[in-house]
């Protein structure tokens, strides 16, 4: 049984979490950075140690300081969060040899869907959907023209080696294709010294769909439904809701099924995600990756389904069977969630850290805020620029919009910039009250005039 | 349709009901007293005006300066919260007359419900269950042992003209009621010029336990189920929880019904709530009052059912069918509402205005604050002592108990003292813990030290 924990993490994730371990009774176990002494999840928890200089590598990702921690006040477990170390197998094997437990997957399963390549053909062999492409690297430009023609144009040549945007090219058809698979080969051998490239179909009108998944030590594997993250900047989600507008009862289901098989396929235990691009013309959709840990936007599937997935997920940790089958999970009502940043949304989203003077967030019915803010508190300009999640709740998608309106209005946070305005605008915008997006839309309209 | 609406009243009720508003589009028109400007309630308005200095007599129950204001800004409608105004029957008379649409139930139902001993032969003609009792005034002392051998002892000797806890007396058998009935007489014709004594049966081990209604103005009256308001200090409610831990589903049913009937016989509008003795040995209960106004402890009721009850008040007042029936009411989860008062519960729970310097309330999961505080706000010593109500949410009453504590332990309140350490003490207590409790559950057990 977990009696004592340490939380891994910083910042508003490490004060949910520490909310957690207070409901069941468990001691918390803070850690920080020379620069969060003055967190609040330092002053919440029972105990906080600093383990190191402010740069993340030195102290939240410090493995050796933060196990010293761990050992000295003899802790049951480690809570991750996100980002940091939750999804580094390294550090759930280090965690396993001291006999303490990692909340989070095995370290198999993380390595798994870690590496990308090797995750598409583990989704692949479990019969998860994964984009149209080539089986493997193409011989010449004849086969991918034949492979592209069968999946249908435009298509998307990657170099296997490729990463970080190099190595990447989109054909239109089989002109730019012929053209394109040169190229890239050419480019990928001088870059990577590895000229192969394989084919997929590249999809441009996609909206980002995820599926919740839990799962215990003991074969179960339920999903928590969806949630649609598609309205990004710059790949960085900032609104999130559930339901998805967009998606239908059939394509749930069909999804839902689609990410319980992928867990199943890595042995999964503990909460995690399966994202999909989703083709909502076509109704398909296909697999993206898997985050083998809780989500920043983990609170609108706790607020339609009423479940706690952080203790969800030290339940499942301590070896607890799930206490519901998939059938005894219920949905009601709508969520939505912004991600409110400390920065500048009239002077492109340039950080603004500082000192908080006046801080108060909003209040009232259907309203929830995970923040580690406080008024004084001056933010580090270190780390996530994230300080606070607004998340509202309605009975149907319209009252969740007009609730984060007027929570957003509400919201007094002073001494800095903060995206407050971006968010109201986007609620305003008749094409998301619509609910007819995909993940262009921060492109296609203008929110803020200086963009 | 209301598009303006002016709240008479003021705290965390004003705030409540303005939040409703800005969701639901309609400008709002605060009001208040020379001791409130600095208030939130002040601050969220589209448009603010005192109406008069800081005693209630002058500026919130100020019939003539909060119409000015209302006639003045063109306002559709007027809301009276709860206190003040809200149980006025010429309020709601004169507000019709200038053509400004009160939200509330009519004049009529008003004064039906107002009046003690209306409300109980308007009931018992209406079929609600009353205290067992005489009918009417008795005639003598052979005639009221005759009854009280009826309903059984104890039994309570009130003086019909009697009030304010005078005029009343308990009787364990006939020998204490012959003797009890002439002293009680004597002492009302004394006090009141009227020696007419009636009976009821003690009830002296009970729950407090209330139903909320809902009607529109075509007919339609659902129940939203029950709030379990029994844990109270000297009549004044502190703790309320929905379901109530001791009502089966089947009293539920029965207590429905009956509050429905109740708020029928009245031709009842809006949003009601019928209070009942709850006797739990007998799965007995009597009608108690009923209060024609939105209650401090709604948010329970709109924690579970998911329906804003100010949104419903509102809609009603616009005419509006209710657009649920009964069997689309659902119930989920389980909530709790500590009432937190600037008292200090270490000295007698002796009030304690004056600046609130540091404040941060608790967020996370299951978490709602309902309050007009913020950091710096001066607390006026002028009226209600309530200055939040914080109210938690959880999958069963165990979950909420749990939330409740880590969100007292959270909420950070400087520079007055407040009710706070009161609501963790409770929590903690194996007898609430467990649900088998009664009124008299703050003279039984020591909570406070010092009390």
């Amino acid at each position: 049984m977990i009696k004592k924990l340490l939380i891994a993490n910083r910042g508003e994730i490490a004060v949910r979490i520490i909310r957690a371990c207070k409901e069941m009774g468990i001691e918390t176990v803070a850690v920080y950075s020379q620069a969060d002494s003055d967190s609040l999840h330092v002053q919440l928890a029972d105990e906080a140690y600093c383990i190191g200089p402010i740069h993340s590598k030195d102290s939240y990702l410090n493995f050796t300081n933060i196990m010293s921690v761990a050992t000295l006040t003899e802790v049951d477990a480690i809570h991750p969060g996100y980002g940091f170390l939750a999804e580094n197998a390294d550090f759930a094997e280090i965690c396993k040899a001291c006999n303490i437990t990692f909340v989070g997957p095995s370290p198999y399963a993380i390595q798994k869907m870690g590496a990308k390549d090797v995750a598409r053909e583990t989704m692949h062999q479990a019969g998860v959907p994964i984009v149209p492409g080539s089986d493997g690297i193409i011989k010449n430009e004849e086969e991918g023209a034949k492979i592209a023609e069968q999946i249908g144009y435009p298509v998307i040549i990657k170099a296997t080696a490729g990463g970080g945007g190099k190595g990447i090219r989109v054909a239109r058809n089989k002109e730019e294709l012929i053209k394109g698979i040169g190229v890239t080969q050419n480019e990928a051998q001088t870059a990577f010294g590895n000229p192969g490239v394989y084919l997929e179909k590249f999809i441009e009108d996609f909206r980002h769909v995820e599926i919740q998944v839990l799962a215990d030590n003991h074969g179960n594997v339920v999903h928590l439904g969806e949630r649609d993250c598609t309205i990004q900047r710059r790949l960085q989600k900032l609104i999130e809701e559930t339901p998805s507008p967009a998606v239908t009862p059939d394509i749930r289901k069909r999804m839902g099924d689609a990410a319980v098989k992928a867990a199943q396929a890595v042995d999964y235990s503990g909460a995690g995600t399966i994202e999909f691009i989703f083709d909502k013309k076509e109704e398909t959709f296909y697999f993206m990756e898997m985050n083998t840990r809780i989500q920043v936007e983990h609170p609108v599937t706790e607020m339609v389904t009423g479940i706690d997935l952080i203790k969800e997920q030290i339940k499942v940790a301590n070896n607890e069977k799930l206490s519901f089958t998939q059938d005894e999970v219920t949905f009601t009502g709508w969520a939505i969630e912004c991600r409110i940043n400390a920065e500048n949304p009239f002077k492109q989203f340039m950080p603004s850290a500082g000192q908080i003077k006046m801080y108060l967030p909003p209040g009232g019915f259907g309203v929830r805020v995970d923040s580690a803010a406080y008024p004084g508190y001056k933010i580090p300009p270190y780390y996530d620029s994230m300080i606070a999640k607004l998340i509202t709740y309605g009975k149907t998608r319209q009252e969740a919009i007009d609730r984060m309106k007027r929570s957003l209005d509400e919201f007094v946070i002073e001494g800095i910039f903060t995206t407050i305005p971006f968010h109201s605008r986007v609620m305003e915008h008749p094409v998301f009250v619509e609910g007819d997006f995909n993940t262009k839309f921060l492109e296609k309209y203008t929110i803020m005039d200086s963009e």
